[in-house]
């Protein structure tokens, strides 16, 4: 490996080509639970031409390329479990174009979510992606991340027009253009959009924007069962109320955070919501769904409209994850996600519910509830094997669960390492079809292995 | 071919797969102006077994297969210019189940949207794609069809959740699942979605439908300029009303109109809207657009909620492709298509305009604006050459223009055979990725030949 470094950092320069110890553990993980591993060294290149070289280079001389963002992804992703190259995209983080009247912003990979989102605002726009981290805009498309506005705005594949994609021999291809639509050809942005760094490297990416909606409300709404809060949620959907947020915390969760925060949250699962749009038609909106949720037992309901207000609301919701981290000192956090057909989602968060109950570790569920996607959150102590395997076990009955009623094994963790067990399972056929696209597109197979396609 | 036919008659049975000249004339084209090929038989097969049974037959003898579904497509898409086996999949045309409480349906890809329309309105449903034409569910997949309802809910792509795919080899897969999102594996829908039957044979199609709007608000606004109505169509983008069908239809078209129905609408460039939603909030939405249009010269415009007042408004843009039609006795109808980014559409349309004007033939200029999608009609004469040469220009200099400017050689109607040369353009290196996935997943190239892929 040490003369490949040299001779990259003879094609680069000297300090874009680091085997800095700090560096290399630093990509070693992301925020998982998953094992860590060192990659041989890490580059930083400053553009595509250099990624480009870098690409050559590895691919002649088969070394493992592993994209790397922020390191904020949920599943193993960024873990070089074969060595290599972990090809940090930090320096190429330029807003290259705001496009304000074709709602189009062009960025590099390395732009995150929020630094985007300071700037649209000047414009009255904003980027409607949130998956809670502050990821890396090229990370975000990289795992197809979603998160608490899907439901209105769809998910990350949904806002990618174009990509400029560095292949595994260096090519560089754009996957898309800047048509608002488009027919033409084979379509390869929602191919290499959830790739996870199998198919390519993201140079470029061009986005949807959105007008920031007239009024914004918010509202939290807490229910005696988890079966009344989802069936609320259905019966809200149902109603076609066009709601921009729809959230699930359950009472595991709200005693996590009243502990964290020192408030007293009403100890019962509750829902988040939010709805974008303009003035008359918010307030029928809300005194519909205010109606439906009384109907589903809801004792308590709150809406606000001012900002303010509108986040001291979301903060049980926002704090969920430190709240978790902070309640177990020393333990990882490990979080599966599945999604189910919407109907099946109050079943499966019931059957959850029991089996997290009946086992010897804390849970506590969360959900996307729109789109049917929840996550399950465990602390788990690695040095206690049986906690490990105990987490692992109700992880895999989970997926079950999920792909017998039609489900995936991730809503919008992605499979990284801990879901690529249960691709064969879910895809049946088509996993074989998706692995003759990666074999074609990535011979040597280069391109982050180990991840997705395990067998 | 004839020991082909006796084989294929056995697997099956000897009625569904005929040479019966009719019905190998009504395979040899579409609804475009492409020159007519016909199949050498055409198969109907009753399930996906057979169809499977005929591509493991196909692969095996190397017989070219083109899927059909209602011949409706508008780039030549089902011509067999290879001769081979039209698979006409209308035998294949159940629903097989409505989720009405996870909005979902799934159904064979003979259905057509008006048969599912129909039945979706039991359960205050609907599907919402909306092309014009009553094509089948398998055949909009196929093509990635859209049209007038897009600007809110999306094109075909954005509904179709799984698609069973039978593969050039016979092999059956799901491309996807039941979850309403997924990060699970490469993503095989958007894939196969416009692949225009050049990838696989869909036999089953699991598709997105939406609750019916509480209320639907139509208007019509002409105004005195072509560039005045594209402009109002970004100042509504802009104040992020949320349109649910936003179409330009040219002076030009009125007029056609006008003579064919023995009406007498404004000769002006003219907008027909439409939004869905809450009484309160279309109210809203209502008074701001009409604002909006007035600033920008718009004369007469005109609401309607009532359903049978609605259609009246519409009623104009609804026959237009008739109108057309019947204005030219023994002429071809000759349509292109192209999108650019929002913000261009208004320079695109002028220098459009300005061609026409400028040439030899007569053309209509239509549009799904709120998309930067438009179209182009021009009625010719087959017969003479100097009239197909002049259009055939016209259509170049449109779509060169539209590439210019960041754009697509199709919006909707796709490649087929009329978009196929300008693939390598509009794509540059990615498509020779296209080539590749192409070449993986069906090595022999059976699978409808000719179409998309031609150099």
């Amino acid at each position: 490996m040490k003369g490949y470094i040299e001779e990259l950092r003879k094609i680069l320069s000297e300090e874009q080509v680091t085997v800095n110890e700090t560096l290399l553990e630093q990509h070693s993980h992301d925020e998982s639970y998953h094992t860590p591993h060192l990659p041989d060294m890490v580059i930083y290149p400053r553009d595509t031409a250099e990624v480009s070289a870098v690409m050559r280079y590895a691919n002649e001389h088969e070394i493992p390329v592993i994209p790397f963002g922020l390191g904020s992804s949920l599943e193993g992703h960024v873990v070089p479990v074969k060595g290599g190259i972990s090809l940090d995209l930090s320096l190429m983080n330029q807003i290259l174009e705001i496009r304000e009247n074709d709602f189009l912003v062009k960025v590099q990979p390395g732009v995150t979510r929020t630094q985007l989102n300071k700037e649209l605002k000047k414009y009255g726009l904003f980027f409607s992606v949130d998956p809670g981290a502050d990821a890396t805009l090229g990370g975000m498309a990289a795992t197809n991340a979603s998160g608490t506005t899907s439901v209105k705005y769809g998910i990350m594949r949904d806002q990618v027009r174009d990509l400029e994609v560095v292949l595994a021999n260096g090519e560089v291809i754009h996957s898309g253009s800047l048509a608002t639509k488009s027919s033409s050809g084979i379509h390869l942005n929602g191919l290499f959009v959830g790739s996870e760094g199998t198919l390519g490297v993201f140079t470029e990416l061009t986005l949807k924007v959105y007008g920031i909606p007239e009024v914004t409300m918010a509202g939290r709404a807490s229910f005696p069962t988890v079966e009344q809060a989802v069936s609320a949620v259905n019966g809200i959907m149902l109603a076609g109320i066009p709601i921009a947020r729809i959230e699930l915390v359950d009472a595991e969760s709200i005693k996590k955070v009243n502990q964290f925060m020192d408030k007293s949250y009403d100890v019962q699962p509750t829902l988040f919501l939010e709805f974008h749009g303009n003035f008359a038609g918010l307030e029928q909106d809300v005194k519909f769904a205010k109606e439906i949720v009384s109907d589903f037992g809801c004792g308590d309901i709150q809406f606000e409209t001012d900002s303010k207000a509108r986040n001291a609301l979301w903060e049980a919701r926002h704090n969920l994850a430190y709240a978790f981290i902070h309640s177990a000192p020393g333990k990882k956090l490990m979080v599966t996600d599945v999604s189910v057909p919407l109907h099946e989602l109050s079943n499966a968060i019931l059957d959850t519910r029991k089996k997290v109950d009946q086992s010897k570790v804390e849970g506590a569920i969360v959900g996307h509830v729109g789109d049917g996607n929840y996550h399950v959150l465990f602390m788990i102590d690695l040095k206690k094997p049986e906690e490990v395997k105990e987490a692992k076990r109700l992880n895999e009955e989970i997926v079950e669960y999920a792909l017998t009623k039609g489900g995936t094994c991730t809503g919008e963790h992605g499979v990284g390492l801990g879901k690529s067990k249960y691709q064969r399972r879910e895809h049946g056929a088509a996993y074989e079809v998706m692995k003759t696209i990666k074999q074609a597109l990535d011979p040597k197979g280069i391109m982050n292995p180990g991840k997705i396609f395990t067998d």
